[in-house]
């Protein structure tokens, strides 16, 4: 064994006892970025980086955990990271720190080909993505879209002779899930819920198409929250859902802002995952 | 009245009926740059510079909240935002936004007068903290102080014929109280527990002493957030605590990271303004 | 002396030869956060935060510079940060660190009252600004506003039914100049060529008003930049300008963009403070 | 033709003429993310997401530039970015702009797999890497990679008992060339130039060497750009490089800076594309 041989005449000081009886809930590497490859529906695979954070719980009596290891682990796993793989990397962190819970946070890049809507002229949308796990006894998993969305003010178009202002907006939805559950899907909803999606190539009659289609649909960010809970709450697969949204508003140097959490099972809603819109 | 006067002709869509039935826990506006004034230890005051969240529960019948008035409150209330006068804070927005709950997050730098251990070189050193609370029938108010520290690897340390590998840390404390805290004494209490306080100007005598002090006192970030711990343990005034520790770590490229929380009532420790780590 | 006595025991390394005959062009602190003072024009000074880089030349034959220089050097000059003695700092700087040239770079968001244009509304809002400044033989000063702005997308416009796509977009301004100028006045210059100003609060009716002025003027980031060069060139005391503008475009989820300078003097562009949009 | 076709009925506001008399020296678009594909020493190629800005000249009768065909260009060349294709793409933006120059700049994280010094444990490191172009009639063109390192404080050494200040300090390199190089060589000279380099996977008998390797070789950020220099000299495919330095300092909350800039053919340094350590 490498590890015992090499490190035989080192002293293995974070093995070592410490008696100020605090148990700490949280302890790893964080910001590590990672080349990484996950699922993908219409590829099969996406090659990505992402940024990866790795904790387990540490008890009262040890002073520190190895660091090392959770390196070892991402390096045995990165090629396949996906919420199929997600309970297997949590039991080795487990296992290789001794630990019994084990936190796992991976977010990446995630590209979706987009055509245009009346061109079909294509190119690629990017979405930031999140894969939260958290192993106690059992699994807490949790999934991440954020969707980049154009929004018309209802308010600024009924109230003005003519134009509307609207702005980019950007949506975040976090999802628990029962069965297997695309991320594409949760994006799809997303983007059918704003006044209208959000293109990378776009020609003339497409932008006619996409002003015009926005205008017709104008949503406060109250508005999108609630249309993207509608929507999810249709999905069978999925337990447990969050969904904030915010608008860069075109008139003024700060974000319009909406958030709210649905719990389909009628459970506890506090869980080990805590999720919190701004704070820290 | 201004606002009845001016906006009598104009549709208020707002505060128009919403059939979907769903509540949204938070509505408002995010990240507004707003100058404030702040308790100061020393000099009664500190003139900074803000980041802004303020949100309100919105009802299920309504469509949408009215955006200014939050920015009214802010211009109204900037002069003097601390602990004392978040709850008329937080019981105004209650009132002009006619909601159940309110939550108002202030991040701002906050500077602190600081001499050279041994010369006693004067300079002033930067703070990143925060005023969370949340108003329902009663107040969750919470307290953030960032602290940059140095920290010696005790491994490193231990097992090398010279040297240790040490770097510059963050640790990061919220804080819930019964009573008055100042700012000043929860940093105090963090610096006390690293492997050194970092300063903004050090002349050699300075150095010298900084660079054996902390080769004395060697801390993995497990041991940082304990003794933090163990200090915050001991002010009366404060209930409940979270300390986060994050090393820049001087031989990799990542973070060694730990976190935990302390409930000093043993009541329940979830709570409306639930800390997270990292998610999201 | 403080300096010389406490430190006389203790070897200067930094004082050392180096012998590889290689001259560095800057040496010194980069990222120190500091609260300053600056000019205002309505109420004679402002203070805010600032974030600080200061680099001197370093000859080929010297090992190091003593860093713990500049920040007493910033210490002593914080409260009065602004065009007028800017010079008086660069010389210090020279003088202190005894090198034949000096940079000094300051970074710092600068609040403006603003009144919403119907309702008369008060508000504040935040312009990150910035001075920098090299002294060789001669001074090379340079002033940045950062100005948010509306732009109306005269494309969709023309081609859509009704409707026209917007967003907020963003102006950089740099300018040189002979004599001493107002931040508001490089503020006003931009916010009066844009298809709309920006607020931090706005009623109904200035929503209507903001709404239908910015539609009647569409723009793109094109249109900005020379509209903003027009305005700067009837600035006699500007003799050089940088205009950038960027559209968070609400169809997109990139920005539009768009660059130019203009020498007013006719002289060599080339300077020692060279203005690049986007390398590094 | 799809763009004809569709576009035909709709008005090419771009296309139409401007009579304010001011060309822009940049215009198109910034910030776009997009999966591309660069070469790999090992591997031969590497999948990373890019941030790209691409700009072309826009003469001053023109009103505006046609930003959708940016992304076809990126579109159409993504698999393939590299020092080779780069004056490919360059030429492509200015026939499908019909403009006399064209800029192309792209970042991307890039992987390396690296070996512990001691037990050879395996692990990825990230280089934050980019390519940056200009086209007239001459093609412009430079690599960047950023290095983290390790650095130890010879001043701090020195004066101390015991132990010595160290840190994570970050190396960019700008390089122009003559012939083809690869980012693995410029990585490779500045890793063997620090104090120590940085891994993402230590075990415990590689903390033991590379702590006292790190301190055996104490370097300031200005002894760091100064032996990166002397080792960029010797390689012959190298025309042009710029070095800087950055330490976050342990002791310290803010950076220690150098840099400088080398020049190898006596030309003229002022080029089309500028470097600027810090403005804007």
């Amino acid at each position: 064994m490498q590890d015992s041989e090499n490190n035989l005449r080192l002293a293995d000081v974070q093995n070592r006892t410490d008696n100020r009886q605090i148990a700490l809930q949280r302890v790893g590497i964080k910001n590590i970025r990672y080349p990484i490859t996950v699922l993908d529906r219409e590829r099969g695979s996406q090659q990505t980086v992402a940024n990866v954070n790795m904790y387990v719980y540490l008890p009262e009596h040890f002073k520190g955990t190895h660091m090392s290891r959770f390196v070892e682990i991402l390096n045995q796993y990165r090629c396949e990271i996906n919420i199929r793989t997600f309970q297997d990397i949590l039991n080795e962190m487990k296992r290789r720190l001794a630990s019994k819970e084990a936190h796992l946070e991976v977010d990446f890049p995630y590209f979706i080909r987009k055509n245009a809507p009346v061109t079909g002229t294509s190119g690629l949308m990017e979405y930031g993505c999140g894969l939260y796990g958290t192993m106690t006894d059992r699994l807490d998993l949790m999934l991440l879209a954020t969707v980049p969305v154009t929004t018309v003010c209802p308010c600024s178009k009924e109230i003005s002779e003519y134009g509307a202002h609207n702005q980019r907006g950007q949506v975040r939805v976090w999802v628990r899930f029962c069965r297997f559950v695309w991320l594409e899907d949760v994006i799809g909803c997303v983007e059918r819920a704003a006044s209208s999606e959000v293109y990378s190539v776009l020609k003339r009659p497409d932008e006619k198409f996409v002003t015009e289609a926005a205008y017709d649909r104008p949503m406060f960010v109250e508005d999108i929250v609630r249309a993207v809970c509608v929507r999810l709450k249709k999905m069978e697969e999925i337990t447990w859902f969050a969904v904030e949204a915010e608008n860069f508003e075109s008139i003024h140097n700060h974000s319009a802002y909406a958030y709210t959490t649905v719990d389909m099972t009628g459970e506890n809603p506090a869980s080990t995952l805590p999720v919190t819109p701004s704070v820290p």
